[in-house]
């Protein structure tokens, strides 16, 4: 009667060790945020398929694992499709989740609303190095504040976090949807067509200006506005000089409105910053979620050779839960990616508490055990760790496996000892 | 375009002070167990449906969410059962899935292994008052550990977290799968009733004793042994004088060692016990899972009228999985039941932090908010909790709603405030 001991595709076990990095990195968002005046929620992980399946998740919705209706018996050989057997779903991301959660429960939260969500998700990928089938995702949105203190706070707070874990000369890329916009009228693209220059555009690492240049004319697109455009990247700065360089030149395509804000939410986190990063201007930012309205943003770290996480705002989307948009911005931290950045470079977690052992004799008469209970307790008061352990026939490999788990206080036990 | 706020059946979404108390008793979970040497682990939510219906579930493997397959496209349409278009499932227990993960990585894991897992589990039950389909389970087990110092020290363990939670006057009902046998042998009954017999004896609690008496008769058990069972009860008393008594009277049906291990699991908890509770050695315990075979126990709370959390030695288990037995203890603690016992007492959680609000006057010009970020961060860094939120037009009731979030420190910030 043997049962399968491996986990299911492209799913986990977690060893200790790397528990200890992600209970401790998991304690260490929810502290720092919380200084912020973020507040933990949770949503379940099932949520209805007609939520999941309603345009927001992008490609995620075809990697959704579908659940079977529970309550009468299910007709199997009636069934013609997928609909007719499944209600349910595990979610894909916690950005839908959160959506309906707030469409839930806004009376009953206050506004702005600053919210940290931790959990599971799952997408049916092909399990690859760095993905997984269920990995934890960690949002933090800000949501009811229009202006750009929410955009200011988010990065402050996620920067923050980041120095604490000893991450050190990453950038902030940052741009807004607005600019890409601008930039692209101006250069006489068509607004239909914005979309699609913009997923060429975000090829611009890989390719540089000459691939976006010939992939645009590949399209169809005119030459004057394809010249016209890779003007715009040559000249523009990656400060705040570059937006103020942008607020002139596109004049009239461009509201001032968002070239200031811009200006200012750079200029706050550079003066405010808890962390040694970089915030730099990014016109080439593009992010892929097409419902990003303003602001977008993402951490790049040269260590991953890629982002660790990202956002921005997406002022329409609540609206479709609720019919009545409200103003929300959002981080998400690729907390995988974190945690197996630190185990790589060896993060031991700063630990609190000294580990002692106490390495029993087999048949310790009761007086003796009662003797070891006490003074286990007793150094638990004073703040240690410790572990109670029988000793073994090898014993010497045994203490050689708990200096190894970090007791290096290791104390013998025997019916004659004598710790008066 | 309204999609569904309400979360599905049964399963809920988590408001912020509901979260705080959550977030601090799973901290708090983790803390203690770990200064009693515990290491945190994780399985996946999903589970191969092969190993949730080993039979190790009982009734709970009829209340399996299960998952469609993934990969090739399902053909719906020439599909007979369930079986031919689901191979995982969301657990419905750590159970299981321990027994996988130590069968899968035993080699690596230190012996004996002192497990914690945290994690939520699934059950299509019909919700009520305190049962949900997804709800947290906490399970703390000590794997390799053929002695007693397993069950001495997960019962310390758990009680040291509930005098923490300012839990008191609880009481940790013991027993003895063994005593159970040994005392349906000796009053006559035959060993394939035994189940039949405890399932019974489990009803004392609300029929009395002779309730249970009249049920056995029921069920045509000769009136010699139920007398004889029932005598046994009467007389037994509640602590080791009653486990000693039991070890005479079933001399011949009960091994010494079965008591004189029970008498000293209750004297050393006693002794070394972090708590105020009673430890009371019940013969009347059951526990409904048939793959205990030693200790049983149960946390038994009068403030909630029943368990808050139990478990067992399962020394045959691991085995189904690993084809070699493994001694086994384990406890699985009422997470939801004890954060519904805090909440429902009004539990504040000890805030470590201060809490100051900054209250921003609506276009406060730029070198003001620059003053204010910075004057946050230095309250954070003498560990405040700090919130920036801009001024509205009722400021009289913003500042009522983060009293109420604890914000005792409110600071109105406009631009001609002076901060030096």
């Amino acid at each position: 009667m043997a049962l399968k001991k491996k986990p299911v595709k492209g799913m986990n076990d977690r060893l200790p060790e790397e528990m200890e990095i992600r209970d401790y990195v998991i304690g260490l968002i929810k502290e720092t945020y919380k200084s912020f005046g973020f507040s933990s929620i949770e949503t379940p992980c099932v949520e209805h398929l007609e939520n999941l399946l309603s345009k927001q998740g992008g490609d995620n919705e075809k990697l959704i694992f579908k659940i079977l209706k529970r309550g009468e018996k299910l007709k199997i050989d009636e069934a013609k499709e997928e609909g007719d057997l499944t209600d349910g779903g595990l979610r894909y991301d916690l950005t839908v989740p959160l959506s309906r959660y707030y469409a839930n429960h806004a009376n009953e939260l206050p506004s702005p609303f600053k919210a940290l969500q931790m959990g599971n998700v799952w997408r049916a990928d092909n399990p690859q190095r760095g993905r997984f089938r269920q990995f934890m995702q960690c949002d933090i949105d800000i949501l009811g504040e229009p202006s750009n203190l929410a955009e200011i706070e988010l990065i402050l707070a996620t920067t923050c976090l980041l120095g604490k874990l000893d991450f050190k000369n990453f950038t902030i890329r940052i741009n807004d949807r607005r600019f890409l916009k601008a930039m692209a009228a101006y250069s006489g693209f068509q607004e239909k067509d914005y979309e699609k220059v913009f997923i060429i555009l975000d090829k611009m690492d890989k390719i540089g200006l000459d691939g976006v240049a010939s992939e645009l004319e590949e399209c169809g697109y005119a030459k004057e506005s394809v010249e016209k455009y890779l003007q715009l990247f040559k000249e523009i700065k990656n400060d705040v000089e570059g937006v103020r360089w942008c607020k002139e030149k596109l004049q009239g395509f461009l509201e001032d409105e968002a070239a200031d804000s811009l200006e200012m939410i750079i200029t706050s986190v550079e003066h405010a910053k808890e962390a040694e990063f970089t915030i730099r201007f990014d016109p080439t930012l593009v992010r892929g979620m097409s419902y990003y309205t303003g602001t977008i943003f993402e951490i790049a770290m040269d260590e991953f050779g890629g982002s660790v996480g990202g956002g921005g705002r997406y002022d329409k989307m609540i609206g479709k839960f609720t019919g009545q948009d409200t103003p929300a911005v959002g981080f998400s931290i690729g907390f995988e990616r974190i945690v197996m950045l630190l185990s790589e470079r060896g993060y031991e977690v700063p630990s609190k508490r000294e580990k002692k052992a106490f390495l029993l004799e087999k048949s310790l008469p009761k007086e003796s055990v009662l003797k070891v209970l006490e003074m286990a307790k007793k150094e638990r008061e004073d703040g240690k760790q410790v572990m109670l352990v029988k000793q073994k026939k090898n014993k010497k490999f045994q203490k050689e496996q708990l200096k190894e788990q970090g007791y290096t206080d290791i104390i013998e036990v025997y019916a004659d000892s004598n710790f008066d």
